[in-house]
């Protein structure tokens, strides 16, 4: 048996030296001579940091299909059905800690926000309120731009400095990593640390952002330590769980953190659910939905029965979530069919300003990666941000005279009087001296005419503005409030104008519903979620009624957005060069297969394979693969290898690491025996092959890779289709998939990265590029 | 190349003669010796009618996997970019048809149902007022019986004499078709006539019964008819939709059609999402969901929009479903921590109750298949059912003494005074003289003391008993209303209990709370279904609040329930030996691999084939085999011939029926061209083999398949494990998969039925045996 590595081709060249790199597109048919390896590497484009044609080889993929080897057989087959039902409970038990879990960090950050938001107001309108009438309002202008300032200065230290993947929603990492990719710290505890702690200093310092897209991420990472029963950053090894330490379970149970964080903060479980399952999983399967599901009710459950404490009503579970948008009441407020167009012009305003506000970011975010990348310059500029946000406010407050009377209805918190009579408050203060959930939930219900049309108009354009400064910040912030802040302004406004020129106006006297309305309109039009988001909307109203007309709503949004530019996390997932697989192979493209899309040639190595070529290959960073096909030499010498395995370089790493080796001179016997478990420890933080020593005698030695190679991987002809291999690789969630020819050769390996490339563009199907970064 | 139709082994027996029947099991090894055919039958075991520990082979399969062809790779790749975009608006514009339709038809059975029922309770009240006085009230039993009894006769002659299929609720059966398995008839213009009628004159003819299941089947048959664009039964095609005349689309829009029933059953869109993902989906694709919430949605709204008119409140968009559980406000009837584990244990007690239904009605299936299997026998047992419910209904009536006083709030709509006193009503009579719909909502919402204990236990006893008897007559009908009517009766009797035994009995002041968790309790005990039903449930009480114990519930139900029995749908799906996959294998399954699973030896055809030779194959009626791979022979004459496609049956009648054929005197180039709209016009009623001729000399010509047949089939390694095949199988919605040894032979082909063999049983794992039925 030979005992070097094997390079197969399907063409004769199989004894080509050296690899191709992933990278050369190899469109023109197999029969072409293939470049080698330095000349492809030579022709591999530089990463340009905003080159969104370009898919960033760094991110790796997981593993959501089983790595079926005979230690995982073994085990299984040991196990009685008993201890399948234990499995199966410790599994909702880890559910219900995560949605408990995740609600008390809603429960946490819903607190300390509303403490510390408090705080800060009462000093402000102290001193607003002192000064008003003796003049230097201008003091006050300071004072509140510097508070707001330094809070914000603080959360922005903590993101730039210590975890900047903490900065942001979080929504398109977990987006990602639900798809699949591995992105690098996302859901480790120093991340959420960072995230909790980021995420109350810019609500409280008067960013306009929210505190609801964070909790997905808090969610998410809670689930990922959870799951495990360890922690790393701690060194903490519980013992427990050891059965979920795995990709396939991981990414089961990071479905249901983000679920929870969604239910927890919008009070939306079933809306959680269906995000979860919108923005992650491919296989749906009834018991982990039904998991997911319990999750999110006991994440809204912890945080409602928390929250009850806090506000003196103990018991009284009707704050779901972080957020609560009121009840809609059906009676009241139920539509008739001739709104529906109108409806439906809302929802295609919503989409063209949620397109002009992704474009906006995204020349802002390309700015910003240019520019903007060192962590002080990242903290200066949120703190600029921070004091605009507090100088533009303090302007349009003080220049409004939009005077409301302070009835006893009204349960202003801080009602601001400044200039106005006495018993009044200055109505533009309302929504501008507040967080922004109170200043949404205000713009939903109070009745008609507590707002100005200017006011309205004014607070728009500024908020537009500022949210679109704001999102991309190195703050831990999320996008929701403010686009459904924006749309209910709008909206509402819109429900005015309309009532005023319609001569019968009192029909149109409900100017809340339209706010509800030009909120999800925003909103879609910004995030372009559909199902999820309707039912997140439902949910937080409390009212199915408006089911309909916001299904309308937001799929115009999408419909009119898309046309010109996609989603804003998608836009900042095609920034970051991640090789996101969508649902589907592009339309168009039947006329590709396997031959074309697949990576070739592919290093193989033999069953029984030299300690040294192994080293050899792991260490070849120009390509830095992570699956080799297995193959074994025929009985006969000049018949071809076929395949019999596929083999994770995070396998070979801990095969290494223990020193798995058959000595040449003794007998197969002294080869230590590997368990499960030892992967299972080394999980997910597989050691680099150069921190492994392997000396000159062990690379002499043999592995045998039998027992640890997927003896059974799942393979596809070389003529299947594109969308016949994406259709296979997205539904099984695979890694690594096979390309053989008709005797079982491997010719080809198609990975994540090679079928992310093909996506359409608007000259028909397009091909991305992929660099090294 | 060989002219001979090959029989492909993986040991050295290719040329074994005869097929081997599927039903044998195989777990022995490739090594044994396969009986003969003729043994094969022989040990075949005999059906016995109710023997579940059968699977029969009279079920097709569904193809979920595209057939990719050269004629199909053809035309996908002519399309442009534009021709996907109108199908994907044609795709939206059918499921709004499909929830339009569906709406209708749920206006239609709403409205004909109240205007006969009404007729019907209106005489019978009348009567019963008239003879009070009098004395004989005998003659109004006898009315009211003769008038239920006829009624429910002429439902159930439509089902019994025209189509069988539309006996019952439907869920299974669609539960069984989005499973994959092919039900003959059931998605036929016919039953869905039988199913709209039948359900009106079981409701109207007064038996335990709700119209809300049929909804589901309803849904499902409009929407498979109209995707198709045309009706075979009326011998109409309108030349649109082609492109969905196979059994992927197919079933992605019944999935859709479904959902619409659900929605408009109940006024629950996303509940319908969410029962067609739980029951049916196994791939979640995006874009298909966003379609299925359309319809669901589209069909609510219809419905509330034609039944505003038929109310008199027009524009009024607050009936969204057939049944109305009522708003719940949340303000009053919130929950309390200490209640939750009341709840559960009320989950428990719906458990063993369903579980105890399931029973008795499994009994009685059995009863039924061995004794009351001809129409006319099936006639009368429903007539009897109908008499007795009426009599059992008068005699309760009659034999109450729990008057209420006739107040101005109570809406009673047919109030019986009978023996009660001027200005008061009979309480009994207001749930058993009414549509089940009306009841379950005054078991909800009329305020405590309504109804007296006794009435109530005496109401849950017969009305259990008679849904028990009625459920699985040979006529339409829904199991959803009398389940929940029965909980709700003893939820609110367990409510008034509750308040009368503590000391403080208005903590516990609202029996309507627990009438909804006992309903709940009682229908997730009879159903099991879990994820769906608390959206459902969310959704028809219009309150979110509810969704954690309503969960709960559910899930102590199922566990329960699962401990003693089935849920009612899988006994029923079970008791029709039909091959259902579950969402995984069978846990402790590791140990069987594709060898063991596998059919084996396969009928194989060569890529150019005799005619005589198909033909003999598609005859055989032993096997009716549906799939074969086809083989090529390889250059070398002793080379093994190779896997080189599938072909289905279907496929190969089509081509007898055009006559594609070689004639071996002729060029290739006469070989008449066939498109895939002659495979679409054929589809779904493919004519049986018997019904094409095939001359003698046409025996003799070549059939080429290689343009036909699905050159890329998936294949698995003999060592796969079942589970990995079982993930393979599923998530693609496959129908064969084939085996394949380490050359690329075909040792075997994997179906459905070699799957669904394998469950877990009391003892472990089992495997159900094969039967001709």
């Amino acid at each position: 048996m030979a005992n070097i590595t094997k390079k197969v081709s399907w063409s004769s060249r199989a004894d080509e030296s050296g690899v191709t790199a992933e990278g050369t597109p190899l469109l023109n048919g197999s029969e072409q001579p293939r470049p080698s390896r330095q000349e492809s590497l030579r022709g591999r484009p530089k990463e340009i940091p905003h080159n969104e044609k370009l898919l960033s080889l760094k991110f790796e993929s997981l593993d959501y299909d089983n790595i079926e080897n005979q230690l995982f057989l073994e085990e299984e087959r040991r196990m009685s059905y008993m201890g399948f039902r234990c499995l199966e409970i410790s599994r909702w038990v880890v559910c219900g800690l995560i949605g408990f879990l995740t609600g008390l960090i809603a429960c946490f950050i819903d607190i300390a926000v509303e403490e510390l938001a408090g705080m800060k107001y009462r000093v402000v309108k102290e001193n607003i309120d002192n000064f008003t009438e003796v003049g230097g309002l201008s003091i006050s202008l300071i004072l509140w731009a510097v508070l707001n300032s330094a809070i914000v200065m603080m959360g922005a230290i903590l993101v730039a400095f210590f975890e900047p993947i903490a900065a942001g929603s979080g929504i398109p990492q977990i987006k990602c990593y639900l798809n699949g990719v591995k992105i690098p710290r996302v859901v480790r505890l120093k991340t959420l640390v960072v995230k909790v702690c980021g995420v109350i200093c810019s609500v409280v310092g008067g960013l306009a952002v929210g505190k609801e897209g964070p909790m997905i991420h808090s969610g998410a990472v809670v689930a990922a330590g959870v799951s495990q029963g360890r922690s790393t950053s701690l060194k903490r090894d519980f013992k427990i769980f050891e059965y979920f330490r795995r990709d396939t379970e991981k990414r089961d149970f990071v479905s249901a953190g983000a679920a929870a964080g969604v239910s927890a903060a919008f009070g939306a479980p079933v809306g959680g659910v269906l995000f979860s399952l919108e923005e992650g999983a491919s296989f749906w399967n009834q018991m982990l939905t039904w998991r997911i599901f319990f999750a999110s009710m006991i994440s809204t459950f912890t945080l409602n029965f928390f929250l009850s404490f806090y506000h003196n009503k103990p018991g009284d579970l009707s704050n779901p979530g972080l957020i609560n948008f009121g009840r809609f009441e059906s009676d009241s407020g139920a539509y008739n069919l001739y709104e529906i167009p109108l409806f439906i012009a809302m929802g295609a305003f919503g989409g063209l300003l949620g397109a002009l506000f992704n474009k906006l970011n995204y020349w802002l975010t390309i700015f910003r990666i240019r520019y903007v990348h060192r962590p002080c310059l990242q903290v200066m500029e949120a703190m600029l941000v921070a004091a605009v946000t507090a100088a533009v406010s303090f302007t349009m407050i003080y220049f409004s005279n939009d005077c409301q009377p302070l009835g006893s209805e009204n349960k202003e918190k801080y009602p601001l009087q400044l200039f106005c009579a006495d018993g009044e408050y200055n109505s533009m203060a309302t929504i501008f001296f507040n967080t922004p959930e109170i200043s949404v939930r205000s713009l939903f219900h109070t009745q008609a005419g507590t707002y100005d049309p200017l006011t309205l108009s004014l607070f728009t354009i500024t908020y537009f503005f500022l949210a679109c400064w704001t999102y991309g910040l190195a703050v831990s912030a999320g996008v929701f409030i403010p686009a459904l802040l924006i749309g209910a302004a709008w909206g509402r406004l819109f429900g005015i104008l309309l009532a005023s020129i319609t001569p019968n106006g009192s029909i149109w006297a409900d100017p809340g519903k339209y706010a509800l309305i030009g909120a999800a309109a925003q909103l879609g039009g910004v995030v372009r979620m559909t199902l999820s988001l309707t039912v997140i909307m439902m949910e937080a109203t409390g009212n199915v009624t408006y089911g309909l007309p916001i299904m309308l709503v937001l799929m115009t949004a999408k419909i009119v957005g898309d046309y010109f530019v996609e989603g804003l996390y998608d836009i900042h997932i095609k920034l970051q060069s991640v090789p996101f697989l969508h649902w589907d192979a592009p339309a168009t493209s039947h006329w590709l297969t396997a031959r074309e899309v697949m990576s070739a040639p592919v290093t193989c190595l033999n069953r029984i394979e030299k300690v040294g070529t192994i080293v050899d290959v792991l260490s070849n960073t120009s390509t830095n693969h992570n699956g080799f096909p297995v193959v074994m030499q025929g009985a006969d010498s000049d018949e071809p290898s076929k395949l019999c395995g596929l083999i994770l370089r995070s396998q070979l790493i801990v095969l290494l690491k223990h020193k798995v080796f058959v000595e040449l001179a003794r007998s197969r016997l002294t080869q230590r025996k590997l368990q499960l478990k030892d992967f299972r420890d080394a999980y997910p933080r597989f050691p680099p092959i150069q921190s492994i020593h392997v000396s000159q005698d062990e690379r002499e030695c043999m592995m045998d890779l039998t027992e640890f190679m997927n003896a059974t991987p799942y393979t596809v002809p070389l003529e299947t289709s594109l969308p016949r291999v994406f259709k296979l690789f997205r539904a099984l969630g695979l890694r690594h998939l096979v390309v053989a020819d008709d005797v079982n050769r491997v010719v080809g390996l198609v990975t994540r990265k090679d079928l992310a490339r093909y996506h359409l563009g608007s000259h028909g199907l397009e091909e991305l590029q992929l660099a090294q970064t």
